[in-house]
């Protein structure tokens, strides 16, 4: 970065100008490096991923020194107790970091598999198989982890990954990222297969979203906000992960006990998650019977509840839409499961909704008609989530419907190609 | 639209603000239509379908008089005679337009498919179904066929479409829009499934592809300018398409006929095509055989060639980045295989790249490196195209890396959805 000069304008100017240098070189670097990554074999992947475990383990004291300067940092700056926590690493927390990356090797390699072919009636063959994207972006928030999961979930699917972390975390992520590329090296593997972006200004991030032609995809992974900044202002692909408006309808027919147990583990188990419940939808042709079992088993583990009913906090539009992420939860008597439907379409991000009944029919109708990554009859919502799944990798939740949706695995990083193959083939006018 | 005042500066503001809301009450009409859309059968789709081909054949000559006032306008503004005969339908071109409704119609229907499923060691029972992306936008050029050919694909893949045609064809695809929607009507489904958007300003492409939440994606069909500036100035998720600057890269190795004769069919079938070859790459250990036959038959067609030998029009860098789409083509002499692999990754638009090559070392390093849709060996760059490889339904050529890569069919307008069935079950702390 350049020295600050007399001149405020011209400085920011200038810092604007490296920065966009810097990631621009950056990214032209991994765009390089990751094109002999598709060519990598499974086991020289393998290989790869279990030197880079060993590696930060033997490294622990390292990144555990650089990660006390990021708390210490952090604690002197006033820095709110919860997002500390978020940042600190321990040995316990190193040890699930470099077993994350053990389990990735033990992913199978989505790269190569062939989706679909067939040989047309001139004797040409089509192949479309799975290739990497290229060159992968995250952009995330305090926790460390996420550098090394960044890189192992991408280097596995055979992309290259830019990494653009939280400034807090800065002495951390540098820490892990100098073990990943002593390992490359030492594989003989371009080391620009990992990197990480300017943390210190925003316009690092804007760089990113904006290397058409360089970047194949940017995944966001942090709040609303974050998500939300990257998205709209990107030029290159982006996947959106996470933003959760989760329903559970009560319909006429459901067993109230099963849907207090379902409503009780969505909303309490993790309530800063993105598949916990946050509104619940009671039919009215129930709510006499399941209003008061389900409000006092919410109160007594101390969720707010916001709804219309007397004992409530007085609900607003604003409550449909919020996404509490905490012992908070919005509560509505709807007429019927076209209400419920009606009001999940209005407000809902698509993420995870579900119905408890012992209908059928309405289970047909409700998953049929509803519109969301996830759609569960007599289930948590806390079920959506990709080691659930038996995904085995976290790679976040996909909210949108193009390219991913819902939780998503390696072969989420990864694009196709046909291969055409003839001999001398030619097409008639 | 608002009359125009005294005041430009206000007229544009209010006719601006006008169109905007304009696309917005359509879009968000389209997307209300459409939530009924996914629970439509099969049969019903294909009887509707079926229905417009028959009500588009009964309303021919309604629809070639609109048609002849569209071509009289062009005319009379003096518009280029190619582009007036795109505009231009004619009684055969009408069939064609129906033929094409009937031929999706008969098209497997991508939606209800059950991609993957499992039961989980709890019970719970876990499907991934195709359902449809909910409201699909286009943005075309002149041909009107479009209009009919983009309501046919997303009707058939349970979407609603929002139609922004051209200008020039704006009486032509009002009606056959009209004729849709009459059909739709009379089938009990709510016209807004299919909308033409206002053409007579470029505020209703802005609106269109800033419209995030109601639309779901956004397919440009047209030349480069076009699809740049939909792509770039997008909000809501787009697939880029079309724009080809494909390469043949005759390897040292390569039978001298066979090269030939594939680049002349891919130059000289129909040059104007994304599938056309740019760029022919000769390997210097066979310039010294294979030039004067490839350049000599490329001269009898009457293509220009743009390189650095003698007798070429000298070439400069902006001819290896030129999508000619016209008897034009670049031709250079490589040093070998590497060179010929880095020349098509800095120039590449990703869309076709072929060898030509008896050696299985060399086709297995290009197809392995190369990264496009379609990498070919031996076959002429022409066979990238939906119904060659039997899809079907011609939805343009996707020259991104998410979401669909190449020649899409049905299944390419369509998202997933995980269906999550159980009996009560939690997930433990």
């Amino acid at each position: 970065m350049s020295a600050p000069t007399a001149d405020p304008v011209d400085t920011t100017a200038e810092v604007t100008a490296d920065v966009t240098h810097v990631v621009t070189e950056l990214a032209t670097a991994a765009k390089r490096a990751s094109r002999t990554l598709g060519t990598l074999t499974t086991a020289q992947k393998n290989a790869v991923l279990l030197a880079a475990a060993d590696a930060i383990d033997a490294a622990a004291d390292t990144v555990l020194a650089a990660n006390a300067e990021d708390v210490q940092r952090a604690e002197a700056a006033g820095t709110e107790a919860s997002l500390v926590d978020r940042l600190r690493l321990t040995a316990d927390r190193v040890a699930g970091i470099t077993g994350g990356l053990r389990q990735v090797a033990a992913l199978p390699d989505p790269i190569g598999a062939v989706l679909s072919g067939k040989t047309l009636p001139n004797g040409l063959e089509l192949r479309q198989v799975r290739v990497p994207l290229g060159v992968v972006g995250f952009v995330y928030e305090a926790r460390p982890n996420v550098t090394v999961d960044g890189f192992g979930i991408s280097f596995k699917s055979g992309n290259a990954v830019l990494l653009r972390g939280s400034s807090s975390a800065v002495s951390s992520n540098a820490a892990l990222v100098t073990v990943l590329r002593g390992v490359l090296e030492e594989h003989r593997i371009d080391p620009n297969v990992v990197s990480l972006l300017p943390s210190d200004t925003r316009e690092s991030v804007t760089a990113l979203i904006q290397a058409r032609g360089l970047v194949d995809v940017v995944i966001p992974r942090g709040g609303a906000g974050l998500i939300s900044a990257v998205v709209t202002n990107a030029t290159v692909p982006t996947i959106e992960t996470g933003s959760g408006n989760c329903h559970i309808f009560v319909h006429r027919d459901a067993d109230v006990d099963v849907a207090t147990r379902i409503i009780l583990n969505a909303k309490t188990r993790r309530p800063s998650v993105c598949n916990t419940v946050e509104t619940v939808l009671i039919d009215s042709g129930i709510a006499d019977e399941a209003l008061a079992p389900i409000t006092s088993a919410l109160q007594a583990q101390g969720v707010v509840i916001h709804g219309e009913e007397p004992g409530m906090e007085p609900a607003t539009e604003d409550d449909w839409h919020r996404e509490y992420l905490s012992l908070d939860i919005a509560l509505k008597v709807v007429d019927d499961i076209d209400a419920a439907i009606d009001h999940i379409a209005a407000y809902s991000t698509g993420h995870t909704e579900a119905i408890i009944t012992k209908s059928l029919a309405a289970a047909n109708e409700f998953t049929s008609r509803v519109d969301a990554a996830a759609v569960m009859v007599n289930a948590s919502t806390a079920f959506t989530d990709g080691e659930q799944f038996g995904f085995g990798a976290e790679i976040g939740i996909s909210t949108q419907k193009l390219h991913a949706r819902g939780p998503m695995g390696l072969p989420e990083l990864t694009s196709t190609k046909w291969l055409v193959w003839g001999d001398g083939q030619i097409r008639p006018a």
